[in-house]
């Protein structure tokens, strides 16, 4: 390694640093500007889609999108150069995500409906909490997606019922009810079915004979009742994580999450506090 | 038995084997065949109730729906020829549902109103558990069941409480608000109160005047609050369930349901892992 | 006590035992009998409500009216003379519904509005758990209730709350939306307040500026949220009321409610199975 | 302090006790009495806003205002008088309710819009658990506090993520829907997502494509299965509060809130019920 490479790694090290970790002061004005930026971009689009006020303030709005799509643009190229193994980033879901938030702009020049892209910006939202690194938080979501998880099988049961139950009522309603009500095909049946199992009730579909308000009262009833069923599984998934962190885990969870650092070789994160090797591929964490 | 008796029983006893089990290739691959057209033959009837879609394409939903029939038509008598005792799979729920969904349109020709028999199809869905053989999935779901049957009693008096609750209450609003407002009579002043006690609220009927909408208010405020009791009775039946699994009958669930045997004497099913003889009426299992 | 006296009493124990008991077999009968023409009495109130039906089978209806009536008016009086002390009976919550329920037709010959009265009808609904004997349901109604009773104070802390929120933000409310989009008063506001935070959601009043769709949004994740806390605390009632009947209480519980004597001279129920005397007033049971 | 200073502070000392403490038969009475006023002037707000009901009782409704108004005013005095170190008071949350809601009628001369602050009066309802001392509710809300209070950090990932739903959800349908079916601007239809994931469903908007209303039904049962997560939170964190109060701290609870007084020195409440000196600031709670 001669001294201009040397001089590039020690550079790249550093951008690693600011960009992925949270350690240093620059790592954490870094996140919060980045922060800002994403919630600002959001803001953006919500603004743009309403049409008063995109037509009052067009030019503005585009040169913020410009500023925002360059900022996005350098973060994303950052991040891949300071990182050594660039595919790990670029096809993980927060790189493919950051690739369809930075493009769209880029693309509208060649491309009429590429706006769509720019919802997707909202996606980025959900690096909040690897950003802020809400240490706090971020145990209590582990949490919940733990409680979630064991209970998968046991929620997939209860959504596979409660589709049969969509179909087979949805059916017999639009053979009871038909197009005057609004029951104009099984499809949309089922979508009313939906909608008034999960008790949401629009009332844009709404029966109107004797026989379909029976019915409905019966669909209704069984809704009210079985949203216990997620809840009772939920609850008891929940009371046992509990019971177990209270028991022997609660301290490792903690620890895991406290560490901000990010492997520079496979991109992996959540290290143990004292960590000096990577977990996932053994490199050293902090080279210099 | 002669050797003409002896070839016919040993391709009944093949075509149980596919039919009902799902132990060897050629058993699996008819499940998921058997799986797909049901799916199907649902979005069939979906897009027939479709009426723009139906007029378009009419001669190929047919064509479909004639290809599905025979498909069904085949898979029923081979049902019926390869059990030992057909009687005991044709009275059965899954015979008729399977008698039901197959007949409609050999119906058609002598009367009118036989689509409606078509609806009975989604019924079908529920073999979709047993077809794949989900022994995972049918372990929670079993759980699910347990949780709601020893639940039962504490339910049915809650669904009582519920509708005598609605009795009065719908009485009450029709007493107060009158035809103007919606309602027009008991029975639909019973159904609005259904509609907003369960918080569905469609708001095709809603209350006018100031003393219907304080009564509209504690009917909300009590369904908002006893959507709490069947909640607490299911979790605290799930919590049960789940410290009884944990105990002692984790492995006996599981064992149970691994076996997709079904007897050829008795169609009996769920033989456990080892089972030569069948549980229930003692027959040999497996019979060459 | 001469002969006269005694054949009199004679005879009105074996009315008591009749109507207030269901040990004997024309106990058991007279309880189904009331069962039936209590539901029936109320299908017709629910028929005459409905105008077209009314007008074509007014005559019918009166009679079917008229019919029960009597029987009511019979069944009343029978109550009052089998019972030793009847203003204990007359005066109790049972004995006023009872006549409320059976006067209405009687008064309609000397007051208009009398058929308000009918409505009370429904309340004698509530007497068919009582009527049934529904041991097992008894048992499991009044684990409900002890539940209920026993987080009695948190509901209404709940309540409260609840209250308090949508006085706030309905005035809230009224201050944003104004009179175009339905808040034409404080009043209203609450009440489309509480509509919006029990997820009733009419849509009959719903916010159309942006300040007032903002608050929505928050009551409306205020109401989502909330649910959780009458949820839970009926939940954990339920845990513990479980838990103590595992306990000790089962047997104890199921044992007071086999036994369906009615002292005839305070008219209290609920006696042990082996009870020779009443536990509230000390006279026995049954008297010969 | 000469005979005069000894006579006003013992005039103070009797004033504090009967505003600020419940301990003697006037401060009840006159707990009793504010209640029943922020009461009375609660409805009289509710009223002012029902036009036609203004319109006929303008005089009485205005005479009946600067009754109340006069009332607040003196006991706005009044506390600050008999207390201390009157800005301790001024400045605390109650104080500035109790100046918000007393000034409105004064501001009407020089300010139009001030009728917006009597609106602020609702908050003086929250004084109502404090001013009837209810103990025994005290001790339920403050548990009902602390299980809140220890799931914060997982309700606000729970919050946090059914905002990102709705951001993106919100987003799509702007997409699909388009303008015809209301979805006008991304800000509403992230509106309309969050009235439909919160299943209250008003109907003012809704879904009328194909793909709309299949994205629509996701987002229910999304909606409808997520429900579960607050309530499991709060479910199992009432559990361990019940738990930890069986245990040990019961009695401590229920000591501290029997007490009513307020220290004059500081204002700080919720002494124990045999302190002597405030525990706050060391000054001595009966000062003779």
């Amino acid at each position: 390694m001669n001294e201009k490479q040397q001089k590039s790694a020690a550079w790249k090290h550093k951008l690693h640093e600011i960009i992925y970790e949270a350690d240093t002061p620059m790592g954490k004005w870094f996140d919060i500007l980045l922060f800002i930026i994403i919630i600002l971009s959001i803001i953006l689009v919500m603004l743009e889609s309403i049409k008063s006020f995109d037509a009052k303030y067009h030019t503005y709005l585009l040169t913020a999108e410009w500023i925002i799509t360059i900022f996005f643009s350098i973060e994303y190229i950052a991040r891949i150069i300071s990182i050594k193994k660039p595919h790990k980033y670029i096809f993980s879901f927060y790189g493919i995500v950051d690739f369809l938030s930075t493009i769209p702009l880029y693309l509208s020049f060649f491309l009429a409906g590429s706006q769509v892209l720019l919802a997707v910006r909202a996606l980025r939202l959900l690096r909040v909490f690897r950003i802020l690194k809400l240490v706090r938080f971020m145990g209590e979501a582990s949490q919940l997606k733990e409680a979630i998880k064991s209970s998968r099988a046991k929620i997939a049961v209860f959504i596979y019922t409660v589709l049969i139950l969509s179909v087979i009522m949805g059916t017999v309603m639009y053979l009871i009810e038909g197009a005057e009500a609004g029951f104009t095909s099984i499809p949309r049946s089922i979508y009313w079915t939906i909608v008034t199992l999960t008790t949401v009730g629009y009332g844009d579909i709404a029966p109107v004979t004797d026989v379909g308000q029976i019915i409905a009262a019966i669909i209704m009833i069984l809704g009210y009742g079985i949203i216990a069923v997620p809840t009772g599984i939920v609850t008891v998934e929940f009371a046992k994580q509990g019971a177990k962190n209270t028991g022997e885990k609660t301290n490792s969870i903690q620890e895991i999450h406290t560490n901000t650092q990010v492997c520079r070789h496979c991109n992996a994160d959540r290290h143990k506090d004292d960590a000096i090797f990577c977990y996932n591929c053994g490199n050293l964490l902090n080279e210099q």
